[in-house]
């Protein structure tokens, strides 16, 4: 089951499974309004499924689509193909905050889930994980660093960890003077030098605001505190990330930046198959650089830990409001530099509460987003 | 049990154990014949054996030592102590062929066995993997490659590997030219850039033999064959060593070049114990480097694969050769770019045999010191 396949990570899962022909079947697909690529990818996989949920867009597809799947529509059609007795195996690749929906219903349905989406555990990640320890279930992380350290994790005991070390490549302004990365353009931003990426993640990359959501993931998913989660800028991403054990041990997970490696093992895991994905040759990359991160130059980062630390509905806001500053940039309402201030300046507003339901989060999403909006047109 | 305790891995085992006292107790000391340094230990630590191999040694002691430990002697001593009740664990850090019988002694006994004997494998690796496989047992590897590559395996299925890659900091001479080599003194050779080891695997290091030695006992102690073992110079010593597997992930241990580390981890594994070892610090590294190593431009490495492959009775003598030729030059009798020209003339001499017993190691192992001492006169 593919929530979120007309996506980056939604279409590179459709790779690794027609890659793995005997072992996974897609049965179903989902996506938010993308009626073309839904078409093609309902002709290539043949699933049982489909789901759009934007309802005008499941109507024209209806209108447009003769073929077996049943066709769901909206909140309710994304809730029955997350719940469905016929998958296995559910990834939550969906981009923005209808994934958190998805992954609750999953995860009521006991559904092993594979999460890529980010507002599951970033904007509510509490209430993610009160729900799955109430399933006594666990998550298998998607994004190629959690991912890292989940095979790191491996046999080995979270009590003996020291710390988790999340690598970032640092994005396309690593090592440029703040004032050259004041004036890109979107399109320098989307220039990403290693990973094949959707358009927000590749813009959070760049101001390390990602890398401040991967924090707050690492923390949820693992149940670490934040004083033992670091960022380490490795320009290469060779080393995906890194776990340092209570006796000065540490392994890392290696790899070409390649998304459907990580997708793979969350596929298969506890199982590794074998891929043609191409090898690592650590002579060819000849050498691979290491730089501590300095938050006082990265204001996304330094926003992102601030509101990891205060915990509630801040990260909720940090999410919602960094999306609506980056659509703005992608846009071209706001200059690169703007992102971080608006984002700042929502979250100096933000009464805090608990997220304890879908909607709690909702409320609060919805107020940042709207605060947000408004301070784009001043700004 | 620590066999071998006047040697460098015997001296930081010990370390190990006494920043451990709640964990670790050592009960019984061996060494082959340095007295002053086992008087000095029994005061330290207070065991309850104590062995000379050396039988004039053990009577010296006898004469200078009125503790209570008891004092065994020679090779009966040896087996006594390898096989005590008394003792969890046996830590084989003998320097020598010694070792292998140790080994045999510790693995009829059903002992858990942490092994750092190179001969035992190197030399016997067949033999000894049999009455492995007879007792159902495995051994744990102290050395920082095998401890590296058994860390990374963790959790993780034999038969989901793809390769193993050793890592080799290359030792003093690499990046050199050949010519400067082929001038070097004892001296030069023994100033290794990375880690505190004994004289004889220095110079094993400098020739990249030890390299080859490394590959055999990897192929022995984890049962897979020599094609997926690769060797990759990495100067900086911080990857310990990787393994990829079928998918393409690799997984790498890290830390710093400190041998008290996997030594503590073979004391302590499964668990992993708090330590106060000295942390990696990537940032402060700055790069890792990483270079194929070519076998035309390393001899003795390049003998020591023909010799893995071939098999049977091959890496006995490689390995009893080796130790002359390096003895020779350490004693000034040879020149550095002679010791590959003496082992290879032994190994041409030999007619192989099936290693079925220690009496045949013996056999082998004594005819191949013998030729190569008298290959050493005549150079």
């Amino acid at each position: 089951m593919i929530l979120g396949s007309s996506g980056s990570i939604g279409r590179q899962a459709i790779d690794v499974t027609l890659s793995h022909p005997d072992d996974f079947r897609i049965i179903g697909l989902a996506a938010h309004k993308n009626v073309d690529t839904l078409l093609r990818q309902l002709e290539e996989l043949n699933p049982i499924f489909v789901c759009l949920v934007n309802e005008e867009a499941a109507r024209d597809l209806k209108a447009r689509y003769s073929g077996p799947a049943k066709v769901l529509a909206g909140k309710e059609g994304l809730e029955e193909i997350s719940t469905l007795p016929e998958a296995d195996l559910i990834l939550n690749a969906i981009v923005g905050s209808s994934g958190l929906a998805a992954t609750l219903s999953a995860i009521n349905a006991k559904k092993q889930l594979a999460l890529a989406n980010k507002e599951s555990l970033v904007a509510a990640g509490d209430l993610v994980n009160e729900r799955l320890k109430k399933q006594n279930m666990r998550l298998i992380p998607v994004d190629s660093e959690h991912n890292a350290l989940w095979q790191c994790m491996v046999g080995e005991d979270i009590s003996e960890i020291s710390k988790m070390i999340l690598t970032a490549s640092g994005g396309p302004f690593w090592g440029k003077p703040k004032e050259a990365s004041e004036k890109v353009t979107p399109e320098q931003a989307l220039d990403h030098p290693r990973w094949r990426m959707g358009r927000r993640v590749t813009i959070d990359s760049a101001t390390l605001m990602n890398k401040g959501f991967e924090v707050i993931e690492a923390h949820h998913l693992f149940g670490i505190p934040y004083e033992k989660i670091e960022v380490l800028v490795h320009p290469q991403s060779i080393i995906h990330s890194l776990v340092e054990f209570v006796d000065g041990s540490l392994k890392a997970h290696l790899g070409p930046t390649d998304m459907r490696l990580p997708i793979l093992y969350s596929f298969s895991w506890p199982k590794r198959l074998q891929s043609t994905l191409e090898r690592l040759d650590l002579a060819k990359v000849q050498r691979l650089d290491f730089f501590n991160v300095r938050t006082s130059d990265s204001p996304c980062l330094a926003l992102a830990l601030t509101a990891a630390e205060k915990g509630l509905s801040y990260p909720t806001v940090l999410n919602a409001a960094d999306e609506v500053a980056v659509d703005a940039f992608l846009s071209g309402k706001i200059g690169f530099a703007e992102i971080g201030n608006i984002i700042n300046t929502v979250l100096e507003k933000h009464d805090p509460i608990t997220i304890g339901s879908i909607g709690d989060f909702e409320v609060v999403d919805a107020w940042a987003r709207d605060r947000a909006e408004s301070v784009v047109l001043r700004t």
